[in-house]
């Protein structure tokens, strides 16, 4: 397996959970990326301090002020992301931003619906097409063929609450809107796959497992998974990742996920 | 298999292409039903004059006002058709609404993706929520065991484009925000068929097959299937199913289709 070498990645919501762990690990790779870009909503806020305590010490960590679901938020991003890049392009676009609502069939309303889905599915869409320049010309400045995490790729960040086929944990929540979302997040993904391809970038959409984050304790169970294991197998995944896996949903450990 | 017996219904838009098929083959059933609720966003424009005709020569048509991505003309609709039923419940409850725009991935909007979302996947769901009263009620009035649409049902119209498994006719159009909305909408009626089976209620999702419906046509070639053939086997299909069908996700045929 070949080792993950990234020049650039993007992380979304990457102040808390999944994304900060996300952060810290490309921090400990034996060669870590030149630049880690840190999206966050509000890298003011208290919920932003750890995330700013580690950048104060890594200078290869750049904040990017970015809302997922304000296409005007995500343009300055990418701006900004392209100012910083200079003349090269962006490796690894990690879509990992994502919220959830414990709601129930009866309880989910239109607002909350809109809402999850604009952050979760449209979101990712948009970031999609914000960096897709940038994706390209990484994925030109790498000549080899195939496709790679170190070329050039984006990877969603899903659930195996969004398989249709298994519906995961139903019994512990059935949050509806989220399921749904990612059900989507997972077709776009297809279709991101399907799109790109020609344009030399690889697009997976992830299970990080059922992890102890805020978000995965807001079940009612302790969640099974540190958040070391999962994002260590996530690396892992992504270092393995090539041109037969794009358009796949794979988790933590590289599994095949059924849609 | 058993002939559809069905003494309510009500199909949402219903005043073209699929939905005002659906109605005239009710009507020409053996035994049609009592009442045809015929949900219809704008039942005095010149869109509806085909199903206003029909109404005029068939009193158990019954046209309701119904906009599916507003819930308050949902709640309307709900107490109208309630009023109608007086004592009895509604047996069946066809979510046909739907709409498409041909975006590509790259031409997509925050703004396209919400509103598709939110007439094809939202509106299925606030339609199941405020008819659930009615379709409880149905089921408790046919203490036979076990699922059927004669009984209380909810069928969704879905597409195989919202198969992520297959990705049926991406290159006749890329449809990225139709396709979210119908892999999502392929998860609610999962999660709708989870929590609705205590109720005595059936719930599938069905791909009419590519019709030729003003939708159907919006591609870029000849759909190969005529609207009558559709419905005809969408009814067919309809009287076969039982319990182990509920959750499913059929075609016009009854042939399962991949999430």
């Amino acid at each position: 397996m070949a080792e993950l070498s990234v020049r650039s990645v993007l992380v979304t919501g990457a102040n808390r959970g999944l994304g900060l762990g996300l952060v810290q690990h490309f921090l400990r790779m034996p060669k870590p990326p030149q630049w880690i870009f840190a999206g966050c909503r509000d890298p003011k806020g208290q919920r932003a301090q750890e995330l700013q305590n580690l950048a104060s010490k890594h200078p290869n960590i750049i904040i990017i002020p970015l809302e997922v679901a304000d296409p005007s938020s995500i343009k300055a991003a990418a701006t900004k992301v392209g100012e910083h890049l200079g003349a090269s392009g962006l490796n690894l676009l990690i879509n990992n931003a994502g919220i959830l609502k414990g709601n129930s069939l009866d309880t989910e309303t239109l607002e909350d619906m809109r809402e999850i889905y604009t952050t979760n599915t449209i979101g990712p869409l948009l970031m999609g097409q914000a960096f897709l320049p940038l994706l390209k010309k990484a994925a030109q400045g790498c000549p080899g063929s195939g496709l790679s995490c170190s070329k050039a790729a984006i990877i969603n960040m899903s659930s195996y609450a969004g398989s249709i086929e298994d519906m995961y944990v139903w019994e512990y929540g059935q949050v509806v809107s989220y399921r749904c979302s990612k059900a989507a997040l997972n077709m776009l993904s297809k279709c991101q796959s399907l799109a790109y391809k020609e344009h030399g970038i690889l697009c997976v959409v992830l299970h990080p497992g059922w992890v102890q984050t805020d978000m995965g304790r807001s079940l009612s169970l302790l969640p099974p998974l540190t958040l070391d294991d999962s994002v260590q197998g996530i690396l892992k995944v992504l270092s393995s990742l090539s041109e037969k896996d794009t358009g796949t949903f794979l988790d933590w450990e590289g599994k095949v996920m059924p849609w």
